[in-house]
């Protein structure tokens, strides 16, 4: 296959934007990208946007198209690419399968939601409808009820406590505070987490054994990287070009209480699996993780499916504070999806950018030393459709 | 590039379909695409859906993977694909895609959208959420209104006349009759369309000069592909497969009016001429051609556009027979979109699945004799994202 390169990252703060349009967020983060790669005349072939519900967020369609002309850059080829909450890595891997087909030579991929257009419990809503129609969304599950679930069955099988649960946020907070670009920049402790007693209010259960601090908040947001050949990144600036070396991508039933074990997260593991495959490489090679925390249980469940830790030994690790910046694998230096924030279809994108900024050297405070491998894993639906990175630093 | 084939063609009936979901009609039209490759136990490795709305039309996302479950095909792959009206096509470009990076060797495509859900004038909203958000959509805009203010600038520029159109849907409706899966099968002819005696309905104005018989009906309806390589191909069928020999793509300003000249389909021009290039060859060697009439004035403004007659001559050639079966050129034997109906997603796949079907000759009665080279053209927005493909029987 033709080697592909990410050139160029960018992103723009998520928060909540209110005077930005989905579009200008987009634009915005593109830009940021296409200037981070040198682009210049440079033409680009393709726009792929990742992005789960713009029809429902912001009653807009075709936004790939509408990027295109506010960037103006036509006659680019122009899609969205939809994966629910795995959008923006579907996106990237759409990118790649351009340039490796030899159809596109530079593809600009950016992935963004602008969902606090819709108020509160709507919010929910629209993301629910990623949940099975017949058989979980009629009955009122939503994503904090199916995590909340999960969490039970996946603590009691192996012994995870509240106090691991709060240790993600802790941590990941602690990275978000090191990132310009969290949403929610504040330091927490465990006894804050537990009892939270500077806040109005508080810590409460959100879903069972979930509660606030366990689930992360809803964000504006954008993030955006060029792909293209490593020759003509090489012509566009100095910069290292990060490699794509590995994608994997893998599906699971729709409804979670149809798969045999609903504590085994097998999309994770063959993802991973399969992008270490096309990586030549395995777990313990990675010096960095982006994981989808989009509640605190999925990143100690995540950093074992995905191969960097035995069954039962992720909330040990976490604990021993071997995921932290410093630590033997750092996992969410970015601060995750708990503190950088979860505007759905950016985040793969999020992901990736960070992973670029740390295997460059770029990521100021909050620097994994040495990384030269990096790894994210992007998480759909409840974990029906997975896609993971193996991005990877050419010496 | 590897080469790339469609081993499978199939789809539902275009109708209103109450007792399915958006998920039962894609995968009872996948089932017939992979029955017709006669596919067997080798595995699909990724599923993609063109579909427009579905949160908007159906309040569901990630119906892709939604799919995959329905049809029990993990862990394969899957997006949702959407540009809009040519979400079908964009579907088989990221198809080919996939294929032609290596990424995979068997590719499920489907379009489909259920667009019956909602009803009357919300239909068209959901529909006009295409448009320029700022510039059309907020001042009411909808498609049809755009169709209506292209027809009466092109019609001026070109000497059409109302009977021109209306020739469309004649033509259309009587391919229409020959098709079973045509949403309207119904004869019509010159006098009932501009009197229309025999109905209450009449055929009122849409949006001036366009009246109810210048209009594709609003439908569901979901058809499917199945792409492979050719060794692939081989291996499990007798039946001619069809080489993915041209796709073509071009973007166009968003709001109709920054069109230096709005009647020039520029995105038309490039992505037909982009397809061709790719294909090595040219419009004259097209024996068979399904175009984007969404509006009678778009299959004649399309037919010049796309290299097949000169600007100005595409009625003319009409008027002459030329476009029917049987004529030079046969353009939308299926019945289009005029009389085949358009649920949006699922349009470029029905294209790809009619081309399959006459360059196979397993057309029936609306054969068009020694097809052996196809053209489609999706057409998105309001022409601001168009997809053009060129299939091709080989010797």
């Amino acid at each position: 296959m033709k080697p592909v390169v990410m050139a160029g990252a960018g992103m723009i703060p998520f928060e909540r934007r209110d005077d930005d349009t989905l579009i200008d967020m987009l634009a915005e983060a593109g830009l940021r990208a296409m200037d981070d790669a040198g682009l210049g005349d440079q033409p680009v072939d393709a726009v792929y946007v990742g992005n789960m519900a713009s029809g429902l967020f912001n009653h807009q369609v075709s936004v790939a198209s509408a990027l295109v002309d506010k960037l103006s850059l036509y006659p680019a080829a122009a899609e969205r690419i939809e994966n629910g909450p795995a959008s923006g890595g579907s996106a990237i891997k759409h990118g790649y399968q351009a340039i490796a087909s030899g159809m596109a030579d530079v593809v600009l991929v950016v992935g963004g939601e602008k969902m606090r257009e819709v108020i509160g419990p709507r919010a929910t809503d629209v993301v629910a409808c990623m949940a099975q129609p017949e058989a979980e969304y009629i009955y009122g599950v939503s994503l904090p009820a199916l995590a909340g679930m999960f969490a039970r069955l996946y603590m009691k099988a192996y012994g995870i406590t509240p106090e691991h649960l709060a240790q993600v946020a802790i941590k990941n907070h602690a990275n978000g505070l090191l990132n310009p670009y969290a949403h929610i920049r504040a330091r927490v402790t465990l006894e804050g987490i537990l009892t939270h007693p500077d806040s109005k209010v508080g810590n409460p259960i959100v879903a069972d054994p979930l509660r606030l601090y366990d689930c992360c908040p809803v964000s504006d947001g954008a993030a955006a990287v060029l792909l293209t050949t490593p020759e003509i990144a090489k012509k566009l600036s100095a910069k290292p070009a990060i490699t794509v070396a590995g994608i994997g991508q893998a599906t699971d039933t729709h409804a979670l209480h149809e798969r045999a074990d609903p504590t085994d997260l097998k999309a994770v593991t063959i993802a991973a699996q399969k992008a270490f495959e096309m990586a030549g490489c395995k777990p313990a090679d990675v010096d960095v993780a982006e994981l989808h925390d989009a509640f605190t249980i999925l990143e100690i469940a995540e950093s074992e499916h995905a191969g960097f830790f035995k069954k039962g030994e992720g909330a040990k690790a976490l604990a021993a504070g071997e995921t932290q910046i410093g630590g033997k694998l750092p996992i969410n230096p970015s601060g995750g999806l708990k503190a950088r924030g979860h505007p759905v279809g950016a985040t793969g994108v999020a992901q990736a950018v960070e992973l670029v900024w740390q295997l460059r050297g770029e990521a100021g405070e909050r620097q994994v030393k040495n990384a030269q491998t990096g790894f994210s894993l992007n998480f759909g639906g409840f974990g029906n459709n997975v896609v993971a990175l193996v991005l990877r630093r050419e010496k």
